[in-house]
């Protein structure tokens, strides 16, 4: 595999930016493999996402940050530096079900997802073999409505300790605290078994059986304070009729929220997400 | 084309309706064409949709519904019974969009739809050639907030006088009062723009920028009194991407909403659905 | 779960079956739960599939093939009865690749699918351990061309000695010979990596991405003695870009594999395929 | 509507291109407003489509071709340059069948098809009067085996005197010539009613029905010398069941038809679509 470095930029739009990132890696040797833009001609903001090889650039990589920030500023950009050799730390929080769970352990240990899966956590033992089985360390978090900020409290040492980048939420069946949420902006993926908007909260499936839906859906989303109301990452569906049960509606469910979850983890760990204004750009 | 008569059934679920209704029409020379039965065994409910040859049939047309109701009786059933070669008579609503008006127009004239298309009811004037073309009666009725009661009683007159059995609302942007749904139940056919219950009420497609979602839909649906709640007909999807403005939502949604309102309608003109408890039964 | 019995039946189509087959059940007090019937018109072939709760049943279990078999006589039916309380059992071949593999142990597994998985065959070694975690026999047969007709006969002995209903060559990358395949008919389901009748045979996600196709898909089929030219269950697709690779769509092409194999083998063991003129009726 | 230009560019890969095609439109004042690339991995080949805004570039419009045609020189570009204020000129061909005729004559009327639809050529009458209807101008050129060769030769005179930018063969049951499909390289867009390389040729919804497949198909391609086998540009597909007759793939068919030749035709008509190596890169 080649080492590349990849740029996610966002800027008010201007003339000349791709000029300017294009003529930077250029100028100094870099062979670009991707790039994709976007521009949002309603809020005028610019994005891109653009990947080049590193064989033969002539800034070395931890100079790279700071040589591009004179661009960075003069545009005024959000802007995030990463390098396909760097693996992100990634933890699983899980409760009962475990449908999801075992997909992405499946996905993680066939090197189907590039990421460094080191932890899942749950608040019930059930699936605690399971994980052990796949060589993942287990910690069992139990939570009542009076301990979840200090139990918390304790998962965030954890995953800050571990250097955890992304915490996936397989059907966690739990919901974080503000305080949870904010540390970890962008970085805390969740499937939700809906097709959102519709349907937000609890039992979606028995929801859209009383409403006799023709189609479900499951959702995944980047968890903000607002629940089931954070930047969408991608959605799927599935046809239903009036022959499906509620059960036939989560046993159909069921593949969709791991293929739907998947795509999401892998976007992220690929680092082709930006989010900007409670949405999301997928540089796919 | 052969004669055929069709029974939709629902009743409370005991045993041996099945053999009595097949029963009957064996005993007296029918060969069933189309039998599809379903039990909804959360609430006990049978529904059935049979459809029998008439030739060599026993009983004369006209005698065959007294002749079942001893049947029907027996088993509490809701029932009616139609015969292929009743042609339903149709009455379109529009305002300005024309695409499944057109789409509609269309598969009328080619004899795609089993149905009578005798008028199209409007509250603007701008596509009064366009039908015309298509030899069908335009009738303007415009309306204000003032005047919409007393119109609608025209409309009813005009409908009722024309027999009319179906209404398809074809991006009619006109909410009907409880009075006139009332006089149509389970016979007026909605298209709303969106993935239903997402996004009910007006400017989904705006809504549904504005939330960032992947995939927007198209809905038919049964109007009843209370607005996009009534029972779901059919539902399709497409995907969009953060690329896609409103503009580009409103073009790809036009395709969907032309196809899901004419599935719906063509399900009704074929008695292919049943309603009960706010939900359909299809039977295709 | 309550004690059922299914049919499945064929036969030349005519008038009354469905009463003489409703009319058996409703006799002898069976309350039937599912019943789903179908005629092609093309070749006058009437298709059943009919489930009844033998609770209150007036004719014991074992007798009720000697008593339907009058009926069947009558109108030369082909015809199977299968008890819901009987488990299949079921086979997997598998060679390398381990994705479809893994998505039915879990199925199985977790009791989504309705058999006992109760061996897997292999051609190589590598996924023995896998297997064996979920507690599931493995056999390791080898294969040459010159030693394949002497193993299959073995591999037949076991299958035999196990009493498997069932095989599933999930991505089992060797072709079964006449022999095998006329010893399981419409017992064998494989998947295929492609939309058949588009790639039949070897390297069809490279042959697509040569042809430049815009969406790949995966078919599953009975096995006949003809490659990839078995009665079709299932198929489903996935779109691709211009910018998927082969690799890309390898990876793609997994997530659709594992589910139109699943709902193929979930529908055979619940009784809801018919096979007749190298197609199938599904009575989903 | 601002005026812009677009570019559509291929040529090997290598360091540089993108900096240096960017850097001509910002140097000359231009703003970029859409950018898309794409390189090829396994031909090393660049792709890319390039749009800007004309207000304020420094460069007036007809000497821009020979401005950039320095540096498509130097990196050995293929590549075109289109203003979107001309406005290709569209002839269709069709022989009975209707549907996507109308469907493209109603898209091109409501001004969705930013094309000028000049004419329509058939060889048959039965469709004139709906054409004429939307004010476009009716041929007809019937054919035989004997007069095909000379009836093209009248066909390719009309579309050249014509200024014909683009042809669509809406279901025309014809096979051009190889001297005809040379004329227009890139420019006659057919759709075929399967799903491409599946069932190449006649009567493909018959011979899906006869193989039993459980989803059906639609393919809009190039048209080259060889019969179907041009660069795809979109397909789509639709599920079939057991129940569905040759006649009804036939009806699902047409809104498949529809719907995906006039993807493939708005692309063209939009310039996003670049064909190398018997394939389509997408520029959506």
């Amino acid at each position: 595999m080649k080492e590349t470095a990849t740029l996610l930029i966002s800027c008010p739009d201007r003339k000349g930016i791709l000029a300017e990132i294009t003529g930077f890696i250029a100028r100094n040797g870099g062979n670009i493999i991707h790039a994709d833009q976007h521009i949002d001609f309603q809020k005028h903001i610019f994005f891109m996402r653009i990947e080049w090889d590193l064989e033969n650039f002539k800034i070395p990589k931890e100079k790279i940050a700071t040589a591009f920030s004179f661009i960075a500023d003069k545009f005024s950009m959000k802007w995030n530096l990463k390098f396909n050799t760097e693996t992100p730390n990634v933890a699983i929080f899980v409760s009962k079900y475990d449908h999801c769970l075992y997909d992405l352990l499946y996905r993680f240990k066939t090197g189907e997802m590039k990421g460094n899966l080191k932890l899942v956590i749950s608040n019930h033992r059930n699936l605690e073999n399971g994980v052990k089985m796949f060589g993942v360390d287990f910690y069992h978090f139990p939570k009542t409505k009076e301990t979840k900020k200090e139990v918390e409290e304790k998962e965030i040492e954890l995953l800050k300790k571990e250097s955890i980048d992304l915490i996936i939420l397989a059907r966690y069946m739990q919901i974080l605290t503000d305080n949870f949420v904010r540390q970890f902006p962008n970085r805390i993926i969740n499937i939700h078994h809906s097709f959102l908007p519709a349907f937000v909260g609890a039992r979606p499936y028995h929801r859209a059986y009383e409403r006799g839906v023709k189609i479900i859906g499951a959702t995944s989303h980047y968890v903000t304070e607002e629940l089931d109301q954070g930047p969408i990452i991608e959605q799927d569906v599935v046809r239903v009729t009036h022959r499906d049960t509620v059960e036939d509606m989560i046993r159909k469910g069921r593949d969709l929220e791991k293929i739907v979850l998947a795509k999401a983890v892998r976007w992220h760990l690929e680092n082709k997400i930006l989010v900007y204004d409670n949405k999301t750009v997928i540089f796919d």
